[in-house]
């Protein structure tokens, strides 16, 4: 039997892994994963702004041919891999994070001139620096009365494409005019490797350009240059005319040089990329009315729904976005900014000494929680120490813990955050629901979804439904390399190769009734918590107060 | 020159302290401190109840002779000093602290057909076993449309004596029906030394039955026959006729057997008891218009008001009761259900290792907590971990914290515990000056007071008012000494005692202008959350949000 392999090439926030996938199967053959050499763990960071956080772009172009050389080297142990078995390559990535490049393609931060700023290198998604354009955008957009923020939820993100350009183009001119266009990594890395850099051609991915860009079909691609003028004149210079397509589409074929760096043959298909978190729902399984959750640090919630549902805008989501996940399905993108993050911040600034601040702490602190019932400590927490990204929007909120008394524990606290992160994705399912977007079983990957049963049955309990958890601990590189073997032909669409190529596994948390009675007492005054301080209920009047006291902060720290 | 002494013997918690004084200077010459050898650190507990908080009347008797005989011999080495040198003895006690006795005046705790019945003993008053009798206290009275709760903030205590006589009637009735009369510690012990023991004509300190039996002059004593039959037949037979008088007056003579057992003459001056932190407002210097805050693990906030301000009744105090601290003025007593023991509980559960869970930690957390500035945490926090005694008067509030981010850390978590009890302080300040008492200088006294100049510079902060602090760090025994000092005739009242005998160190902490601003901003928020929270703001409609995760969590440890 002849097999087959494909390779997902997954860029994270501080390395890039290579994964060898046996198509057929699924099987994970061989790995490999480079740490970006560059700043703090791979990110370039400013003292004096904490907000700014960029990449270099050489890292990420070293980082592909390191990694898939050596995962390549690394499947030769496999008895059927060959580099001629390879049938295609998907790329997934963080985003947005946007580079400059001047007219050939080459990012700004490779010319000599430029090397040394800043503002010529990739714009990491977590950089905040243009927070105040962000919110001009949203203005902006709302006064002229646009139709683009229907589909990411009525606010733009200050981590967002043009926002960043935006900001850029104010604060830093001599490298906004080198700059011949920007390019969203998940589309700088397929140009690259396949040699068609001309980025007034190379392929756009609609999951970039549809969830960050503003980038719709319903009015003609990107906003109207009418609209970038009025934000900045010049703005519209950036304004492409590709069509962002899904990623079953080919992106082009390996270029030589880089399949010789890499020991594969030239002409290997590669696949137009997208985010880390859409691949890796479709790396995890997911079809319609699937919910996957990428739980880590924070969580991405992806849910695939038909495109001939009709569905209307939905308010507070992070987008809604024609094939963004899945070709010939809207894709809807949910999420909350921060969740493994919550826990991992008790752990290092709260945890006592029997508990300790290391890995560990997570370890005892859960077995601990776990002899808890639900309800048992009175307390109750806002998961918002990261701001809220779905349903509210507002980045500007802060945690909140209720109900300690002079016995209250720290495995007591522990469990109230993990409950708390479950109410925050129970809202996400419940906001899905109400504009008519069915969510059938939730997927859940990423490690606290492997490594944490406690957190896995809390979630079933509050949210009331089972939760799966995925086969593969790799799903983003797995869903990549399954656009990889779908771009190369070997599968005929998404679905196909995901049947061949994904799984969940045999255990499934079911809920346990009584649990979710006790939860659904919570989740009501969690709710009215939720409405009160996130501006929801008006006459609560407590909307301010997160804000308000971060203004305190801001001044205490300034003066 | 001929010196002379009083006595000051303070019965609190786990301990009986005597401390000897010489009353021209307040110079304290020796001290004792008896622990209680009964129970856990004294207090005889039920594993199946912890409602349930009762003491032994026999170590209160054993208490006094021990601790004022190793007094008054440990002051034999001041030269001036000899047992006849003593011209008077005073005592304060915790409370509402009743004790059953017979006819004869003998606890009822002390027969052997008793000894084992804990409702035979001391009614500590942290006993929370009468919570639904205090309810029901309440209820009636506002029903009946009776004046009894005007004095004590409008809503009677689980604490408080009717309530625990009214439980033990009901569940213990043979203890009732042995029972002749009800005293609180606070008469109990000077009636005891004095031999002065029958309970029909035995002092009654106007302090204990002011502020915890609903005695007013207003309506003629104790409330009515009518009322407290109206609770439950047989209630009546408890209200005594006894006229409740302040404590410069005389409550006998030290008897012969006791006065043999510690070591004085007999006939010594014996004064009529009142609460410790009442007297300790004395031995502070209290006058018109000071407030003394006792701080320890609660504190208690007393401040006399001249009679003829004609005072309102005021909301949310514990009692308004004339003569209750110095003769001849009101008695207004408020207080914050946990200062100390939100920082301790902190420190115990919450502490990471690298400041430990021992008393150290205290250290280290205020020195890195006194490095911040105001606000510039970011967080707010309610002071409710127990409860909120004044104003809000509802012991079913809890703990709430606000503002958390993912880079929280513990000394600022610290340093917001510290803030909110000193919002609680700056609550209760208000309170008094809204209805017309002045309040002209703060002194403050008790262990926080003397050791940590962060607390208290946090205070004058917050507060913006200067913080005066105690000469003596004995207050409570100090102020008993001083009430002996009066009945034994040595100083003509209590201010010309206290002009003696008492004074505040030469550090006085300033308010700090720029810190007062930024903590008048946080006390607008602080404010709007102990409305909110605390049912005062009915549009908010979150005066709920406590009292029913504590029914959840009643509901949860049942299951």
């Amino acid at each position: 039997m002849t097999v087959s392999y494909a390779i997902g090439v997954d860029y994270g926030t501080n390395s890039v892994r290579a994964l060898v996938v046996d198509i057929s199967t699924g099987r994970e053959v061989a790995t490999h994963v480079y740490d970006y050499p560059s700043g703090d763990a791979g990110i370039l960071l400013d003292p004096k702004d904490p907000n700014l956080a960029r990449q270099s772009p050489a890292d990420y172009l070293e980082g592909f041919r390191v990694s898939v050389r050596e995962a390549v080297k690394a499947a030769a142990a496999d008895q059927d891999f060959s580099p001629e078995s390879v049938v295609g390559i998907g790329v997934d990535t963080t985003g947005s994070t946007p580079i400059p490049v001047d007219a050939s393609g080459t990012a700004l931060a490779l010319l000599d001139q430029f090397k040394d700023n800043p503002a010529a290198h990739a714009w990491l998604w977590k950089d905040h620096t243009s927070h105040a354009e962000a919110e001009e955008i949203t203005r902006v957009a709302k006064e002229r009365g646009e139709p683009y923020l229907a589909k990411c939820g009525g606010v733009y993100s200050s981590e967002w494409y043009w926002s960043k350009i935006l900001h850029c183009l104010r604060t830093q001119p001599e490298v906004a005019k080198a700059a011949a266009s920007w390019v969203e990594l998940a589309d700088y890395i397929p140009a690259h490797v396949t040699g068609n850099t001309d980025p007034a051609t190379l392929p756009r991915g609609i999951c970039a350009a549809g969830h960050k860009a503003m980038y719709s079909e319903e009015w003609g691609g990107l906003p109207s240059v009418e609209f970038l003028e009025s934000l900045e004149p010049g703005l519209s210079r950036y304004r492409y005319e590709t069509k962002a397509v899904a990623s079953d589409q080919l992106a082009g074929k390996l270029c030589p040089d880089v399949a010789e760096a890499v020991g594969l043959p030239a002409g290997v298909a590669v696949a137009v990329g997208a985010f880390d978190a859409h691949m890796g729902a479709v790396g995890a399984g997911c079809g319609d009315g699937s919910l996957v959750k990428i739980m880590g640090t924070s969580t991405c919630d992806c849910v695939p729904a038909p495109l001939s549902a009709k569905l209307p805008d939905i308010p507070g989501l992070c987008g809604v976005v024609p094939e963004s996940i899945m070709p010939g399905m809207y894709g809807l993108e949910a999420g909350q900014s921060a969740v493994g993050d919550i826990f991992n911040w008790f752990v290092r600034y709260l945890s006592p000494s029997e508990y300790g601040n290391d890995a560990q702490a997570h370890v005892k602190l859960t077995d601990d929680a776990a002899k808890l019932k639900p309800g048992e400590s009175g307390l109750l927490a806002l998961d918002w120490n990261n701001g809220n990204r779905t349903v509210l929007v507002d980045p500007r909120l802060t945690g909140l813990l209720i109900g300690q008394t002079l016995h209250t524990t720290a495995p007591e606290v522990y469990r109230a955050l993990v409950e708390a992160t479950a109410f925050g994705a129970l809202t996400i399912i419940r906001r899905f629901e109400e504009y008519g977007v069915n969510v059938n079983e939730v997927i859940n990957c990423g490690g606290i979804a492997e490594k944490n049963a406690f957190v896995m049955q809390v979630y079933a309990d509050v949210c009331n439904r089972p939760m799966k958890v995925s086969r593969s601990a790799q799903t983003c590189a797995l869903g990549a390399a399954i656009f990889g073997s779908v771009a190369g032909g070997a599968h005929s669409d998404v679905p196909s190769a995901q049947a061949a190529m994904t799984g969940v596994k045999d255990v499934v948390y079911e809920p346990i009734a009584e649990n979710a009675a006790v939860y659904e007492r919570l989740y009501g005054l969690y709710k009215q918590l939720h409405d009160a301080f996130g501006g929801q209920n008006r006459s609560a009047d407590l909307g301010g107060v997160m804000k308000e006291l971060m203004d305190i902060r801001q001044s205490a720290r300034k003066g």
